[in-house]
């Protein structure tokens, strides 16, 4: 590891100081560091300022200030170069980002030495298929969720795995998520939580109009296909909750695996159950 | 009963022969009838067309042809005047429209000998206050609902019962239901069933952030506010998933039992527990 | 007010000190005190031992230190007599032991100066029928819940309300709760909160066979009959989770609302809202 | 294959008939047949009644008549043996028992032919832990479950998967499932659908009285043990909700998945999708 990328939540001047520190220990030391806008813009003075991108295509080790949708938008920049990546949370524990800021230095040192582990996550490739033409393609960590605006219909999404048809969903709109992705939004829709390593995709409707539809556990090599049947017309593909295309009827969403995996360097102090029982309260009465 | 109002789900011209034998029938008994713009349209030939506002205004009885939604808009169209509703299923069995195109006739001539009973259904009043001023408001048989569109922010509704707190929903929205609205969207969210004429309100969260809301019951007499403490600007207020306005941050959403009640003719041959059993598929293995 | 009862949770030694200030307090102004059996083997030196019977027949205040359960089993005890309830929570803040330690002794005073409001619950009166004679009768303020023991097969429960056939329940039990018990198994079952004053009921299975089954809240003077078909005998019909009665195949649970009410003195520091807030964790992220 | 052994549901002497049809047609193409005492009891005039134990123990393809309940007993019956495993139903369609009875003949010869495929499902291992002996050992297809009987109090299971301390579950029980039994006592909990050949289990509780509990869905080579550390007396572990064994306080339930699998034979007329969406009625509205 030669070159150390930072980027950062946006808006955070206070993480500024803690920027600093970090970039002034890793140059000292010989590494080459360059920030994405967002750390510049937290540390002025701090050399190394570059694009999103260009951080992206050079850094060696991604270090992620912030929270979960940090790390996750982090994690598409990369568009598949296989970085490990450093989630540290200003502020709350994360899923994504276990680790704390005064964990930081010591971790980024373990890290450089060569003492560190890796969760690798799947992620999901998501694409829509329009007559024919693939008209959009984006990747996932999370999900990739169908949904509906305020006032339109609700929506019925013909779903197909493997070629083999499951049901047509009539739902507000329906979340394919990944293990990573089963603590978030799909938590929220009522889905179980996934072993971020489980070889596994989750299927879920959001509030459903047949009471009988329940979480589908599939396993991640499943190609997932969703046929968009509603006549509304305002129905989009979210990836993550940050990106989204509007899809028309008719429009094919196809799901699998990506050939890409991100590569989390585990907290120290912390594993999985830890940070589930602590983000979900559990150990308390 | 002198004035028959006819209303029909618009269209539906295989509504047209039954409409027609519902108004000769009527007719022919010395009653007048007025049809709404979409009872005339099915049945072309049928005198007695008027708009939808003055069949509204002029009806004794309404009778109405479609589903639970031309049921929830017909009676949103008699803006509180207390006249009994027939509702009438075209198709499958409703919870509003529990009465067969078989049973129309003898139906029908039974209320007008006066033998019949009606499930008065509570209505909400939902107003929205700005600034100090009320700059909407609206009346729901079903439900109010607040929620978001795609891409915006996870909501964040502060919600007052009788002036105390009860708690920043943080979630993709909220339903406020009255016990006819909760075997609609609200039990696609996960709420209770509350029995037609209990006199008591829902208070539901959408896939809330926080995984201890539970739907919360209360007396039909609590004055509901909802302070809208999210920046996104995409968020919205819907009334019987049907009528609705934005919502801008601050507004303050409130919710009381309306003066108006809904009765609903009861049907002969099927009680509530019949209906419910009947469209959830109870008695199936 | 000249007779104020004391009780107490089993095996609390630790209560000694509390209850001897508290009988102290009150006979130096003039009142009289009996102590159940366990709060004098909490406080072997304070007079005014008596058996539970005779404490909660001549008591016109009971002093309740513990939690739920004690008070649930101290209301049960009172058999109708409409005496108020001050429940005083020994360790954690409880839905019905609201009043802390700190606070027993000016909540005293202010309630023996008549400056105190109640919350009257509902209590809920359970009778077993069997070939035409009622064999247990029993009064619950929290819940009855017919289930099973571990090996028997699924229960086949045939549910009546107000002689209209509902469903034939197949499930591992069934609930019917006040809206007091609503917090409490009923919760775990998943069912809805109810305002503690709403009047109503909620009937709901547990671990139901049947996908589409959800909770149903009825009118407070429905009367619910629940009819045991399975033919395993290991069924129990219990109540408040702490007396209970074997049903044989047949046999008819017959609930409605008793004709008394439990009075529970109110914290004057915690609205019903702050305490749900707070037991369920909702201010928390 | 040379031996068939033929297991039916106990009590059902109107299979009689078909079992009569099958051994001849069996017979008449030279091979062996054994029939288990239910089998031998529906009928009478056919010969091979051989003991449960000698039919697991000797036949190269087991044809099971009845539901899914007789289904994982006969392959509990196998005891590990590699045989393939065809579910015939009698009545209605089950998750395990997808053929009708129509396509008996037409299928057994088929499978005699090598024109099938299995679904090859994993089981899981049970063994209490008591003081350091190991007390039971149990295998199941579905799942196996902690609980307790009626008045005992909530449990507390100690949770550990991997050696990773999870949570200590305070609930009326715990099931961990295969995915085969995703679809059985699991769903009734709450808990998601696995497809069944996903190489996973699944950790849910039952009627958790801690609101954040969700389904855990766990890689299949994971090992989880549950301490009970309840002090009541009356929790049981229950396997495919067929056997089980008294668990007393400390004892430790460990799970693993099992070196055997059960073969099912696959329904040439129907997916896992087309059996999951009749018997969930997904297909209706």
């Amino acid at each position: 590891m030669r070159c150390i990328g930072v980027a950062v939540k946006p808006n955070k001047p206070e993480a500024g100081p803690v920027i600093r520190k970090l970039v002034q220990w890793l140059r000292e030391r010989g590494y080459e560091v360059v920030l994405d806008e967002e750390a510049s813009a937290a540390c002025p003075d701090c050399e190394g300022r570059s694009s999103r991108v260009a951080v992206a295509a050079r850094a060696d080790l991604m270090v992620v200030l912030g929270g979960d949708g940090t790390l996750l938008s982090a994690a598409r920049g990369l568009e598949g170069r296989d970085v490990p990546i450093l989630g540290v949370n200003l502020g709350g524990l994360g899923f994504l980002t276990a680790i704390t800021l005064e964990e930081l230095l010591p971790t980024v040192e373990r890290v450089l030495a060569g003492d560190f582990t890796v969760s690798r996550r799947l992620t999901l490739m998501a694409e829509v298929h329009r007559e024919g033409r693939t008209v959009a393609q984006m990747e996932a960590l999370n999900d990739a969720v169908i949904n509906k605006t305020t006032l339109s219909r609700i929506l019925d999404l013909e779903t197909v795995v493997n070629g083999e048809y499951v049901t047509t969903y009539r739902a507000d709109g329906l979340i394919v998520s990944t293990p990573t992705g089963s603590t978030a939004y799909c938590l929220s829709a009522g889905g179980p939580i996934l072993y971020p390593t489980l070889p596994a995709l989750v299927i879920i409707p959001i509030c459903p109009h047949t009471l009988t539809n329940r979480p589908l556990v599939i396993p991640e090599d499943a190609v997932v296909e969703i046929i968009q049947r509603s006549s509304g017309e305002d129905v989009h593909l979210t990836v993550d909750g940050q990106v989204g295309v509007t899809l028309q009827h008719r429009d094919v969403v196809s799901l699998r695996r990506s050939p890409h995996t991100i590569a989390l360097i585990r907290s120290p102090a912390l594993n999985y159950f830890d940070v589930l029982r602590t983000k979900l309260r559990w150990g308390e009465r």
